[in-house]
């Protein structure tokens, strides 16, 4: 810890530029109403003694921090080990960056410290909050609702609470679904299989919806969970092996689920695409291109995401959305808004 | 963004609790002095009413936030691509959460955002700071300095202006430098090679000086530049193989470039360790395990690094050092402190 010089007072401002302290506070705070020459001997003084506001106290006046806090429904160790985190948190920090916000990142060690962040966001010290990688059961929208600041969730949120003024970014995870089963159905694939993600995610529930718009007939012993990890990807496929043989291709709900199914693909001697097409979703890369053979999946822009969320919570905030009001209104216009749902695009590679 | 109901008001729980409003705030804020029945009765209407103290109001009288920012002078990229912060941050955030702290991690896009981390930490938004790979000539400790705020580095500051007060937790770079080279020379190699770090940083600079004073009179020729990349170790590798072909042994000053000096070395047809052995530096998973053949090197326990930080930090802030004081004192006793280093230990893998 560093010893620091005793931190000039507004008062010693007030001294040196012969006003009163209400005319400092005045300046410091971008009130209007102060005469020219006396604010800029205001500004003189706060330069020359090196005066830095107190925030604690300025932000009951102006209610702005420049700060945004993002949140992830996830333990720190999941966030620093998975790309998608990485991604979406660089969409994020450029939007905020450009707009000279403060990205603040509230790490947890997992669900029991999620009370804390919402006292951390109730605390008034960021202007709105961006929460993503939410599961149906969890606390953290409850929180972040009770903490009373604006809020992007990244991903549709799936509670249904009957309130439609939620705002979230999503891909369009049921559309890109759709495409890579019809892309597998084109191929002259009769028996498609799928690996879903943990259901208790919308964007895992979304694709398995796909599948079904397009297979409702499927045999129900060609669906198999997982879990969005390879790990999960494996165990899956080794399933789906045993129960169904004779399959002719896999949709796996992610990329890095595809990598598993791929790996066990490999040592029961099926040949990808020959014997097994196999499609992932996601192109997170580099998992897509580095898989054996490289990935046909679904893409979704995940920076993008990002930036959208943070671009939109900006956009509320500069309307003059504060806690407690409905940022939902400011947000998007004319109607109650909800959703903005980018598309997905197919990305041909070898394995189909 | 979410609508929220009104948040109530201090006013309302007063008037629910049939109490003055200086009574919930003395409630609400710790302090002593209100009858146990009455304290009772406001702590009653608080829990009916699910009021949240207002933090930036609360935090005028309390002057603490459970909060500690972490910053890093390095851009949000490189945070989520090198496994040593990801390390760092898994010690600092274990102490942190058993302490109920919320860790407040600060993200840039790069050092022109500096300044803005530094009106953050001025502006009462967290109790201190953990503030870590500093450049020599980084404007972030003058900054985290200005701010006023307890800070604790994590590698030595590579300034010197005569402050004796800086608290910092390193490990024994030259000391571990030392092994390095001398379980090279025991091994009978004589033309023992050096790639270093970025020599901007002092963990780089402290490396070279542990390797100088074991081969105080080694060839300049058999020192080359790195800067702690896979890249960099193979640009450093292929120098040293030009200049003195007839080179025995590498003291790589991180694992990752030891792991680009390994690819070159193979490519040029060079047996490890049989022509020549390679040592790393920091024992970073799985990194040295996964090199070709596994790394031998030495390890610095980074996860303990982060936790021995934020314990310094919140040692020095439960004994009442605030911004502006002298966090030095409280930090360590009874001398003004400085370091607290960390031994290294050497980790014999197949490259030596």
């Amino acid at each position: 810890m560093t010893e620091t010089a005793p931190r000039p007072t507004l008062e010693a401002v007030a001294e040196r530029a012969g006003v009163s302290r209400a005319t400092v506070s005045r300046v410091v705070n971008g009130a209007h109403g102060v005469r020219d020459a006396l604010a800029e001997r205001v500004r003189r003084a706060v330069e020359e003694l090196g005066y830095v506001p107190n925030q604690a106290a300025r932000s009951l006046v102006t209610r702005r921090h420049d700060a945004v806090a993002v949140v992830a429904a996830e333990p720190e160790t999941r966030i620093f080990a998975d790309p998608y985190f990485a991604q979406q948190l660089r969409g994020i920090s450029k939007e905020l960056t450009a707009h000279d916000n403060q990205l603040v990142l509230l790490l947890t060690e997992g669900r029991e410290d999620h009370a804390r962040v919402g006292r951390y966001l109730a605390g008034g010290h960021v202007d709105g909050a961006l929460v993503f990688s939410l599961h149906l059961d969890d606390p953290l929208p409850g929180l972040v609702r009770s903490a009373g600041v604006p809020t992007v969730f990244g991903g549709r949120p799936g509670w249904d609470d009957g309130r439609d003024d939620v705002v979230y970014v999503d891909s369009d995870n049921r559309g890109g679904a759709r495409d890579a089963v019809r892309h597998l159905a084109g191929l002259g694939r009769t028996r498609i299989a799928h690996i879903t993600g943990p259901l208790d995610q919308t964007s895992a529930a979304d694709r398995l919806a796909g599948f079904r718009d397009v297979r409702a007939d499927a045999d129900p012993g060609l669906i198999a969970r997982g879990d969005f990890t390879p790990v999960g990807g494996e165990r899956a496929m080794r399933e789906l092996l045993d129960r169904c043989p004779d399959l002719d291709a896999v949709f796996a709900a992610n990329d890095l689920t595809a990598a598993g199914a791929l790996r066990v693909l490999r040592e029961g001697g099926r040949r990808v695409p020959e014997d097994v097409a196999v499609v992932g979703f996601d192109d997170m890369l580099p998992v897509a291109e580095q898989t054996d053979p490289p990935l046909t999946t679904v893409r979704q822009d995940i920076e993008e995401m990002g930036r959208l969320m943070a671009r939109l919570l900006l956009r509320g905030l500069d309307r003059g959305v504060g806690a407690g009001n409905s940022a939902a209104d400011a947000a998007t216009e004319p109607d109650k808004p909800s959703g903005v749902v980018l598309p997905t695009t197919l990305v041909r590679r070898a394995t189909t």
